[in-house]
């Protein structure tokens, strides 16, 4: 009878003590007959990313019973061969009671001993979405557990990623390792982004072949605000792939030591990392042409798992079961419309609201009404006509200036937002936003108006992302959006013959500059270069940097890029920093 | 003739390359006759914090022009003994272009030469606020220059506050050298908050004593989105105090080395900080039963400083010279606007906006009526009545559901936001949002409602110091509120007869435990140990812990405390993490 890894893909809420305690008891309890070693995600025994919370005297009171609770189950479960990692937090205080050093760290579980803290993640990743300096003090020393006669080398997630700008690497530690490794364990809570898994198990493989071993990865699958972890946990060899797991679905598998024995690998030789950037926004460093890279038919079924996923949970967190969603007519509310239908769940509903202005075409009704007869939605159609007219006349009767221009465009924009919130408070529905990352980019969007929401669904596509995956929807899933809406021109419809090209350059020009701004980090002059008209570049330049307030109130964006508006995008508001755009 | 120190504690936009070099050419041509060492704020040649910014090519390619037109500028000045230090950064790049390591340095200007990175900063704060591990790499050495046969040691900023967090202590570093030092330099980009100045001397002094030097400490002054810089230089020698400057404004001095010579000093041992808390929110190690602080009057004046001066500070780098503000009726909006009206600056206007809905008291125009007459400020009086009315039409009209409880008293909140905005679209005023710290803990507010606004001018003061404030204001500026505003039981009148402590415990306990809860961290176990009544924390706790939600999306809040919400607080959204505070 061999030995046996048992993969953990679990999905915990954040701080769900008792239930992540559950999933490690039922283990215990129940035994395999062959000696299996446990490897759960980093930091599983409290959810990631705990931010601030890890201070919070709550948290640290409830976090260490917990621990102290593990610590009883392993003291009283059944002797066994097993051995557990659990990913987890460390911590020490100082003489007032305050911490004074938390870790991210390895528990080590042996059933009738307590918990053993085995290793520290000594790379803790600080750019972008990731603040684990804020947070965590970095071990010190790399982690070799000796287990059933095999020799198991012990990673955290980014440990896998050597940098200079880490002080320490683990990946030279381990190599310097006299005895070679049966195993290398890569425990981790990897953000998702659209093509990330490619680029995990490159480095997955390399990693492979420099410690001469097989590779275990376990990462994850969760959503927290506005990260994804999309799990699809992997074992390679070298070269060899043996197993890969759901993406976006919690999986256990039980793989054996007989089926990963070590073979002959490459020789390779360690390449740190000369900036964060190199890390995480990998496409900066190919040197090729940068370019928004067109989407793929992989790419789309990935980004609908990662979407529906996304949306799901997040209402799940919120407390949730109904969704609302404003239709104009367009493109953007269409497949947000049709994604969130495909997310449903038994007993969960979904009602589009339509209101239309002056400005709103009657084919605007036509197809949100076919839109939402293929997609078995009710449609509750609900004019902001009188509304508009009343604000108007309030405007006239009380001020002597003209309303009219951006104040008669934004207010009824206003008026929807203030609509849609309305019959979200009367039924308790959530409102999902509608706004692309186009839009969002160049601000053309009324804050408090067609901004509002609980949460961004699409915002992290590029409008022509969004044709594109409304394309591969239709193709793929009988036609549900109507093609009238796919073909025609897009528009606010808030005054009269208003279409999005008279305010922006071409979306295929205009995403290009955004991406090459955000992903490449690059200059007028960088753009420039790349023969863009430079009145277009001109006008999203403008466009882009005057509106950081907008973006700045806008709704959490479920995040499916690398470079995303949110949480890891830090720039700021004031403009006063922006003529160097120009 | 003695040799001169001069304190530039300048005000410069961030990326204000040309004013910034102006500044310091205007020096370089016009040397004093006296050998003077020029002292810049930290980060100076670029402003703070430059967040993401630094890492866009844009960016990047204007910073290193202007470094080498510094140069230039060096290279061609008139033959001085004067040495200039600047607060600067300093880049590598690897080989594809990209950042490799920036460096928060002081560059050492000598006129006739080129500038020369004298030392890289070695504690790089990364709690609350700060994300300086996001961007630069520590220095690894301690600077000490020799000018004019004095040994003087140089720090920025953090450097001073030295903790076990970080890897070299620069103040263990100095205090290794031979030579006794003649001065000590601190060049600081230092954030506001109320009694923070005390808190800085203190340091100085334990560093002055430590390293037996003068200290002299330059610092920034600044607005930069939700953070001021105070400025507040000082020089001091000991526990003698040599020369403070103004707060809130920029000021040069010409201090003699004469006036600041070595003498006896106490004997110091260098206490390590533990944790990031002790640095950052020292209440928090006092051992002292935790507790709102009173304003006293000088935190009153000083918070006057600060609230004109970023709120100024905002609109001008935002592009505005008017000002738009709803008037409630109430103490909060009768606050900012007296504040804003304290700010004001020639050819600036403000315009007050009250829109009664069928709940809102006669005695609530009265009052904003008699405050704009105080204040000498135009009042505006757009009803809602009939909107409001409308919108219940239209839903009755729409929809089956009765339209009521909390979506009709939200719709009435979000169509004064609308017509808030809109009258800001059609005038150009920037709108200032008057909520308070408390209604932003406990989400007693309407999102896209009276969260609405460009900027929070009192959201970082709870409602007990709204009301101190208030008085204080009363007392010393004429009684610019009137009483019965003060007087009046708080209300957000949106149904019959409701006042806040209908849904919130009273204001003073309210506070109390939110003080705890956000700069103590206090868990309710602490909270009740404080034998505050359960009934309000359970109430606090939960109301706080739903309206993550709401503060996502709320405008920047001006930062005036330790704890604030905006950039530094950071505590996730989904609520499943929330169990442990009940």
């Amino acid at each position: 009878m061999g030995n046996n890894i048992k993969i953990h893909q679990h999905s915990q809420n954040l701080c769900d003590f008792p239930g992540i305690r559950k999933l490690v008891t039922n283990e215990l309890k129940n035994p395999a007959e062959s000696p299996t070693l446990h490897v759960f995600p980093e930091l599983f025994l409290c959810g990631y990313p705990v931010q601030d919370l890890c201070l919070q005297n709550s948290f640290i009171d409830e976090y260490l019973s917990h621990l102290e609770l593990l610590n009883q189950a392993f003291l009283g479960a059944p002797k066994s061969e097993d051995l557990y990692l659990l990913g987890g937090l460390a911590y020490e205080f100082s003489k007032t009671g305050i911490p004074s050093s938390i870790e991210n760290v390895i528990w080590l579980g042996k059933p009738g001993q307590k918990l053993e803290k085995i290793y520290s993640k000594m790379q803790l990743p600080n750019y972008d979405i990731f603040d684990e300096r804020k947070y965590f003090t970095p071990g010190k020393k790399s982690a070799t557990i000796h287990w059933q006669g095999n020799q198991i080398g012990l990673l955290i997630c980014e440990d896998m990623w050597p940098s200079v700008h880490y002080s320490k690497n683990p990946l030279d530690l381990l190599s310097e390792e006299k005895e070679p490794f049966d195993l290398i364990v890569n425990m981790s809570a990897s953000p998702y982004n659209v093509r990330k898994l490619a680029s995990r198990k490159a480095r997955a493989r390399t990693t492979s072949h420099l410690l001469k071993a097989p590779l275990v990865y376990v990462n994850l699958v969760a959503e927290e605000d506005e990260i994804l972890f999309d799990g699809a946990s992997f074992v390679l060899n070298g070269d060899d792939e043996i197993y890969q797991a759901a993406q976006f679905a919690p999986e256990t598998k039980v793989i054996s030591f007989e089926d990963i024995k070590r073979k002959r690998y490459q020789t390779i030789t360690l390449n740190l990392q000369h900036s964060w950037e190199d890390l995480f926004a990998p496409q900066l460093t190919t040197g090729k042409e940068p370019r928004l890279l067109p989407l793929e038919d992989t790419d789309h079924e990935e980004l609908i798992q990662a979407l529906t996923f996304g949306i799901q949970e997040y209402a799940r967190k919120n407390g949730f079961q109904h969704f609302l969603v404003a239709l104009s007519g367009g493109i953007d509310s269409a497949l947000t419309l049709a994604l969130l239908k495909l997310s449903l769940k038994e007993g969960q509903t979904i009602e589009a609201l339509y209101m239309p202005s002056q400005y709103s075409a009657t084919e605007s009704y036509d197809y949100s009404e076919e839109l939402c007869k293929n997609l078995e939605i009710p449609l509750k159609n609900v004019s902001i006509k009188f509304l508009h007219s009343m604000v108007r006349n309030t405007f006239h009767m009380n001020f002597s200036e003209d309303f009219e221009g951006i104040a008669d465009e934004n207010i009824q924009s206003r008026l929807r937002g203030a609509l849609l919130m309305a019959r979200s408070n009367q039924t308790g529905r959530m409102v999902i936003n509608t706004s692309n990352k186009s839009e969002i980019a160049v601000g053309y969007s009324t804050l408090y108006g067609d901004s509002v929401g609980a949460v961004s669904l699409i915002g992290d596509l590029y409008k022509t992302e969004v044709f594109s995956l409304a394309h591969y929807l239709n193709e793929t899933r009988n036609g549900l959006i109507p093609q009238g809406i796919i073909d025609r021109k897009p528009s606010a419809e808030l005054r009269e013959n208003q279409f999005d090209t008279d305010s922006l350059p071409p979306y295929p020009i205009l995403d290009t500059i955004l991406e090459c701004l955000l992903s490449y980090r690059y200059s007028k002059d960088d753009l420039v270069k790349m023969k863009l008209p430079e009145e277009d570049i001109n006008k999203t330049l403008k466009l882009y940097t005057g509106s950081e307030y907008k973006r700045r109130q806008f709704c959490p964006i479920i995040k499916v890029k690398t470079k995303s508006f949110g949480f890891g995008y830090r720039v700021p508001i004031n403009k006063d920093n922006k003529f160097y755009f120009n």
